[in-house]
């Protein structure tokens, strides 16, 4: 039955138990999840990060250059350039969340948008979704809405300076980096 | 010196205060960081994700496929299929994590290997990086040795399938796509 530790079925799906909050914060919380390996036996506790699902906007001009943003994180306590996006809320539609922070974050709208793509952040300690969504036709058509502590500067850039800045590691963000990967087939990489 | 909200120079760095622990993991930490703004004067703490480096590997073999994991993965509570890859030991050189990583997860080992990129999983909640490793020549010399809760299957693609397979959304995990996108131009895309 087992090949080298693996069920000849492939890895096994471990069995969920309870699961108990170890830190709430406004942003995510910590969490710890009971399971069970049902071919081992063996019982662990396993934690993770919830947070809300999060969207990130790939929005492109008619000119064909892409919108980005930068601002300071408090993660990597430094600044980042990244492509827009935030916090779906809840029973929010992706694609209408990646359209309103992309009108928030930089006063941007485009004449369409459509999911791209769904991404993990981080599969083995993370539990949401970050979703990719495309506007095309973005013009700028009104002043931002910042949150109280946000303070963006907003750039346009053609994708192939997208590209090459992300490469040369001037654009760090895995999430902004999964976006341009999912984005590429379309610019005709 | 307010340009819509951004000062003339762009966005400002917040100064950073005193920090606390919320919790602690075997994986991660959940913090507060207290922080204020130089020009708005605002006060504020900031929740983050605290966690050692981690590090992905790109492997590719003498015949140009690509060395993959699928692996059950307890943060989505499903499987996911991934770069090799892991968490860096304090002290540890990541091009030297990243060969370790591969051996222990997949019994591979190549002829070279070097830094290929550094990300960050989350610039916005965490403080660490992401190493990408590309480790070349890649063979299969040893026995895996797994950790006591690692089940993983191993397998192997050429660079195009697994990018087919990444863009048709059957790769989700960002810091892979991260990898992937890093990877690509080596690739010849």
């Amino acid at each position: 039955m087992l090949n080298g530790g693996v069920p000849s079925g492939g890895p096994v799906r471990w069995e969920k138990g309870e699961e108990r909050v170890l830190a709430k914060t406004r942003v995510f919380e910590a969490w710890a999840r009971h399971y069970r390996h049902p071919v081992r036996g063996t019982e662990r506790e396993f934690v993770l990060v919830k947070a809300p699902d999060w969207v990130n906007v790939v929005a492109v001009t008619a000119e064909g250059l892409v919108v980005l943003v930068r601002q300071f994180r408090h993660g990597i306590d430094d600044f980042s350039l990244e492509i827009p996006g935030g916090v779906i809320e809840r029973g929010e539609d992706p694609v209408a969340a990646g359209v309103r922070e992309l009108r928030e974050e930089t006063g941007y709208s485009g004449t369409s948008a459509r999911l791209l793509a769904s991404v993990h952040p981080n599969p083995a300690i993370q539990d949401n979704h970050t979703h990719v969504v495309l506007v095309e036709g973005a013009a700028k058509n009104a002043a931002t809405e910042w949150d109280a502590d946000e303070e963006i500067e907003v750039l346009t850039m053609p994708f192939d300076k997208v590209l090459a800045e992300a490469r040369a590691g001037r654009i760090t963000h895995s999430l902004t980096l999964a976006g341009l990967f999912h984005f590429e087939p379309l610019a005709g990489c």
